[in-house]
């Protein structure tokens, strides 16, 4: 064991996610293999990143709807590429209403195909584009090695969908998207610092032309695939016939687009930001930001409890009180630690016979005594700070494990430690293949500078960020 | 066809309410049979809805949490009742990841199997209760005759499911989410006036000692079903072995209860006041609350229309522009109107050339011409009044197709054109049978004044609210 209630990361880092999990009260296995239960602290904390990212959605201009669970078996097998990615992976109903079904529905692993169907009704004109649609739902991927929140078979996310005129305002949506929506998301909100690129052709999504990708580093070095946004061309668009005319009245085909981010952001959050005593979080995805804990019950202790507690409400911020004196207050100070609270306020009647409190920083499990009546400023300030504080130390921890290397061997030596940027036409035709059986991956390609491939780059001329990866 | 774009409700009402669905864009049906495809228009309507709800919820001190789609077929066949209610509806997953499974899962029907086997894990002791969550979902059920928003097979609803020391605590939760929750969601937001009172042993949830629900009056005098509240005593607690300590030590078993409204609360906002013109909206759930309408393209008319754009935005309400001139206005207005947004300003050149705009209330479908400078002042005092004159209407046409009855031949008669309220002990023992041939059932039952029972009161002593019902 370590310092705190769980294992310590350089013990064990798999284990000390699981320890911080179930500890933090975040999500629990489900009966069926694969599945997860998120229990209210891990949903409450899914809830805020949904509110983030569907506000910053809808400022693109989409519109958010809700497409069926069930697909028909034919449906899927329409795009040919897209089918082959997903047919290991697939849940299939076979009996509905008592009765064995004519044709086999699949559980929706993505909704490209459903509501490519829907577009190719829906889209008559050039005046109908862009159509960008956005849904919040489950999907199921059969999962072999189910980990909480990362990979498991059902899981939660928003897929967006979107038809374009051309084939440039398809790609400067899904850079939007990229951008506008996901990084900032990230970066803003859940304070994890990402690269972004697009995949190589192994590893980009099944029936894209271009899959771009945001990808963040874990507290063990390894990457993990945050968000991605798609470049579909016209792959969905000619076999489901989802065709426009033009103001000359001509049929053309749309160009289109998808991307999606998913309850792993919440895995995300947790090993990028987590210490050897829990959880970190960000205020603005805390479901609680700040406890005012009662250390124990004595005369005057609960009022003035009361009194901070709703002085900090009026202030805008989400705050508990822990008023358990019947649990010890280690216990409860390890817990909400755990739970990774961003502030804590604890009134002691020792400290309040003295008019003082003890306000706790999380991230920086730094205490001081402050007066009574200037605990709110505090936490105040301790709020307002935490999230730039957090981005910049995730930054510095990541950009200390980025190694610039130029060979394939140097690659896979600082690709095991953290992330390896190498030139990609360094890494030789076999290169995928040879980084594979070190258990490495290209996460990313970028220009040198880190920037976003143009058209017209080609691959061979970019640098590849190779690491582990979740 | 009727005066508008769609056949009139005095004509056919279930394909009006088809004509208005397809109309205002709401939904459209799935490609697997039962299924909903829910449109921006629809979906908006129901993100206000779960808005309301949830916020409800969550003052009653209830968290979100979030259980698996699947459930392995055992967890079902714990509680007998149950699984025979469910039985003929279930979707059965036999296939994943490319491999027969060892157990079917059944694709949730409603969770309170495997929330409650979860239950049995985190309730100990006294301490734990009362545990309050809620989750939002989608959830399958089988259906035959499926219609959108009403009854299709897979729909999305809000759970909420409860653990409690004592019965009474169990009730009182049932009780104020019925009220607190559902009924004040239903007639503050959706301008709903609801009966509320508890099924008859025939009617009622399996698995439930007592089922509590609000029931609305559609615009064919039908009754819609739109919320249930259950007392579901120690039927789970049992079986799943959820216990605790209580405060001297001995276990006891909980009592629980469980709760829901599902996206048919769309279907009942659209049947409670939709007229032959379309929807008509409460401006609570109107995902635009006003729409600007270019009646035509000429010097000036833009920048006023993008003035009061601007002008209605910052006033707070959901304003949407409508410049698609090349699309005739007259089309655009009867569109606007099926869709059911509650005030329109349409900015025509001649009317601008004399300071003027009209205003229209779709409610009303009144008329008035206005100065531009007094068309925001005029669309707020329309929104702020709409809500509480739909509720109003609703309520008088509810009321004036209700009857007071002594005798089962009376509510046969009365429960066909509207409700009829008869006191259960003249239905005698097999009047449940002899509604039911008249496609008649009893919908609640509630004490002569309209109030919820109490405990002690006998069902025979009740009045039986009768009507035909969704």
């Amino acid at each position: 064991m370590g310092k705190g209630a769980i294992v310590t990361r350089a013990e064990d880092f798999p284990r000390w996610y699981q320890e911080v999990i179930a500890g933090a009260e975040m999500a629990d296995n489900g009966p069926a293999r694969g599945t997860m239960v998120i229990r209210p602290w891990g949903y409450g904390i899914w809830e805020l990143m949904q509110a983030e990212l569907d506000r910053r959605i809808k400022e693109t201009g989409a519109e958010n709807a809700y497409f069926p669970l069930f697909i028909p078996e034919g449906f899927l097998k329409l795009e040919a590429e897209h089918v082959e990615g997903f047919a290991p992976e697939l849940a299939v109903v076979t009996h509905g209403g008592g009765k064995e079904l004519e044709e086999p529905l699949i559980v929706r692993p993505t909704s490209e195909t459903v509501i490519n169907s829907f577009f190719s009704k829906w889209i008559q004109s050039h005046r109908d584009l862009p159509l960008l649609l956005n849904q919040w739902a489950n999907v199921v991927r059969w999962e072999l090695r189910p980990r909480l929140f990362l990979r498991t078979t059902e899981f939660l996310w928003q897929e967006g969908h979107t038809a374009h005129a051309t084939e440039d305002d398809a790609r400067a949506c899904a850079l939007r998207i990229l951008d506008d929506v996901y990084r900032s998301t990230m970066e803003d909100a859940l304070a994890v610092p990402v690269l972004t690129g697009h995949k190589t052709a192994r590893e980009r999504f099944a029936g894209a032309n271009r899959t771009w990708t945001c990808e963040g580093m874990m507290g063990d070095g390894k990457a993990l695939q945050m968000g991605t946004s798609h470049e579909l061309g016209q792959n969905f668009a000619v076999p489901f016939d989802i065709t426009f005319s033009n103001a000359s009245g001509t049929l053309e085909h749309v160009w289109q687009t998808s991307w999606g981010v998913s309850t792993r952001l919440v895995g995300a959050l947790v090993m990028a930001h987590g210490d050897d005593f829990g959880l970190r979080l960000p205020p603005a995805l805390a479901p609680a930001q700040v406890v005012v804990l009662v250390v124990k019950d004595a005369p005057g202790v609960r009022a003035a409890a009361d009194a901070l507690v709703a002085e900090l409400r009026r202030a805008g911020h989400r705050v508990r009180l822990d008023d358990r004196t019947e649990t010890s207050f280690g216990r409860r100070s390890v817990d909400w630690e755990l739970k990774g609270v961003p502030a804590r306020v604890e009134l002691g009647p020792r400290d309040l016979a003295e008019g003082n409190v003890t306000v706790v920083t999380r991230h920086r499990r730094e205490k001081q005594t402050v007066a009574l009546g200037a605990a709110a400023a505090t936490v105040a300030r301790i709020l307002a700070a935490a999230g730039a504080q957090l981005l910049a130390e995730a930054t510095a921890a990541r950009d200390a494990r980025t190694a610039e290397v130029a060979t394939l061997e140097e690659a896979v030596e600082a690709g095991t430690a953290g992330f390896a940027r190498v030139p990609m036409g360094a890494l030789g035709p076999e290169g995928e293949d040879r980084l594979a059986q070190h258990a490495l991956s290209v996460r990313c390609l970028q220009r040198p500078d880190g920037s976003l491939a143009r058209p017209g780059d080609d691959d061979a001329g970019l640098v590849a960020v190779v690491a582990r990866s979740y």
